[in-house]
C-alpha cells in the first residue's frame, strides 16, 4: 500500500521500511496478547481466550489500513491498527501541519496505533502510536507510549518508565527526560485538571533519517518487552464491584481526552479516515455516574 | 446572579428577566419530571422513584449556576443546569464570537441546558436548551431542542416536530422550516455519516428583543408540554437485552457527538466552566463494542 512520491521530502526507501516494520511489529504485538490470552488462568478464565480479528479498510483519496481488534478475557478490548495513507490536506487542517505550503497540501503517512483495555482494574491499559510522515517540505517521525491503569501501582509505574528510559539512553537522538515531561503535558485532562494515566513518553517532530528509524523501532521493542510483562504480574488479582466501577468512570475521562484532545484522533477525523478504526481507542464501556 | 454591564449591548433588564425565566422554567420540569418518576408503575417499578439533587457552582472569572441531576427509574440519568457567567472570552477563542472586538473580549451568558438519558431504549432521549448572550458589540438568544430516541418512532417523531411547529407559528421572528433543518444539520455525526436523533429545532442569533425572548420562553413551554407527554406514552413497555445493547451503544455515539462537536460544551470548555455541569449531558453508560 505504498506509492512513489518523489516530491515529498524524505526518502522511499525509509516510506518503505517504516511501513513493513509496522506491519511486523503488529504481527508479534498480535502473537503476545494471545498467547496472554491463551495462558490465563486468572478470575477470566471461565471465558473462552479472545483471538485478534482483522478487518481491512480503504481510505477515499488514497490509502487504508488493517485494524486488528480482540475482545477477549484479559484484553476486554484491544485495537492494533496499522495505516498507510495518503493524499492532501483539507485546506483548513492543512494550517496546522509543519511543512505544508499551501500552494501543496500533500501528505503521506504510515503508522501503528494500539489501545488497550483491560478487563480486570488492576492491570493497567495502554496507549502507544509510533508514526511516520511526509509533507512536502518535511518528513518526521513521532510517536509515543503511556500507561492508564485505573488503580495505579508504584512498582508498575516505576517498571515502565524505566523501561523506556533505557530504550531512550540507547538513542542520541532521544532525550528521556523531555520526552517524559512531553508525555505528561500532553496526556494531561485540561478541563478536569486530571492526567489521563502515569505517562511515558511522547516524541514528534524527529527528522527522518536513520537514527530517529532506529529510535522509533526500539520503542515498539521495548513496548513488546515491558508491556506484556506488566500484564502477566497482575492478570490473576480477583477484584471488587468497586474497583470495576471506579475503572468504568476512569475510562469516561479517558474517552475524554481521545474525543476533545488527541491529535491522532483529530488528524484521523480530519483526514476522513474509517472512523472505526480511528475510534478504536474508545473503550468498550464507559460510565458517567 | 447577574452585575449590572452597562457597556454590553442588549439590556440590563433583558438579561434580567430572562435569568429569572430560565430558573422558573428549571423549576416546572423538576417537578413534571419528579411527578413521572413518582407516577411509575412500569418495567422500573421495584426502584425507587428519583429525585432531582442541586449543586450550586461558581465559575472562577464571574458567576456560575446550579446542577440538578436526577439518576432514577424512568429517567435513568437527567441534568438541568441554569447558569449565568461572565468575564472576558480567552482571546484564541473571542475570534469565534460575534460581536467581540479583539480589545473587548467582554461577555455575560445566561442560559438553561438540559440532557435526559432514559432507562428504556424505547423513552427517547431529550436535548433542550436556551440561552441570552451579551457581549460589547451583540446581543442575542439563541438555543434549540432535539429528540434523541435510541429505536426511533416515527408517531413519536411527528408530534414532536408538530409542538414545535406550532410554537414557531406563533412568532413573527421564527421560522420552523428554518430552524428544522438546521438542527438536521446540526445534530449530525460527520464522521459517522449519521444524525445524533430524529431532529427538532435549533436557532441562534436572534436579536435580542421582546419577541426573541417571547419566542424563547415559548420554546421552554413547549418542551414541557410534548416531553413529558412522550415519555408517559412509552414509560410502561418492556424491552430486550439486545435493545438495552442498541440503547448504549448508540449512546457512544451520543457522547462522540457532544464532545466532538457540541457547541455548548465547546463554549464550556473553553471558558472555564465546571466540568461537572458542561459533562453532565454525558450518558450515565455507553458502549463502543
Amino acid at each position: 500500500m505504498t506509492t512513489d512520491r518523489p516530491e515529498l521530502a524524505g526518502s522511499q526507501q525509509q516510506r518503505d521500511a517504516a511501513c513493513r516494520w509496522f506491519g511486523s511489529l503488529r504481527d508479534r504485538i498480535v502473537a503476545a496478547f494471545e498467547s496472554i490470552e491463551a495462558a490465563d488462568g486468572g478470575p477470566g478464565c471461565d471465558h473462552p481466550p479472545g483471538r485478534f480479528e482483522r478487518r481491512q479498510w480503504t481510505r477515499d483519496g488514497g490509502g487504508g489500513g488493517v485494524m486488528a481488534i480482540m475482545r477477549g478475557r484479559v484484553f476486554e478490548k484491544v485495537g492494533v491498527n496499522v495505516s498507510t495513507v495518503w493524499g492532501d490536506f483539507d485546506r483548513k487542517f492543512a494550517a496546522e501541519i509543519p511543512g505544508t505550503a499551501s500552494d501543496d497540501a500533500g501528505f503521506w503517512a504510515t503508522g501503528i496505533s494500539l489501545v488497550a483495555h483491560m478487563r480486570s482494574p488492576h492491570v493497567p491499559g495502554v496507549h502507544m502510536n509510533t508514526r511516520h510522515i511526509a509533507t512536502a517540505g518535511k518528513a518526521w517521525f513521532g510517536g509515543g507510549t503511556d500507561l492508564n491503569p485505573p488503580l495505579p501501582r508504584d512498582e508498575d509505574t516505576k517498571d515502565f518508565h524505566a523501561a523506556l528510559a533505557a530504550c531512550c539512553d540507547r538513542h542520541p537522538c532521544a532525550d528521556y527526560a523531555a520526552f517524559s515531561r512531553w508525555a505528561d503535558d500532553y496526556f494531561t485532562i485540561p478541563h478536569r485538571g486530571l492526567k489521563r494515566g502515569v505517562g511515558g513518553i511522547f516524541y514528534d517532530d524527529l527528522a527522518a533519517d536513520e537514527e530517529s528509524m532506529a529510535f522509533t523501532r526500539d520503542v515498539g521493542e521495548t513496548f513488546l518487552a515491558i508491556y506484556p510483562h506488566l500484564v502477566r504480574q497482575r492478570m490473576h488479582e480477583t477484584w471488587t464491584d468497586a474497583e470495576r466501577s471506579r475503572q468504568l468512570q476512569w475510562r469516561g475521562h479517558y474517552a475524554e481526552f481521545n474525543l476533545v484532545y488527541d491529535r491522532g484522533t483529530r488528524f484521523g477525523l480530519m483526514t476522513g479516515a474509517n472512523p472505526e478504526a480511528v475510534l478504536m481507542s474508545l473503550p468498550p464501556v464507559a460510565t458517567w455516574p
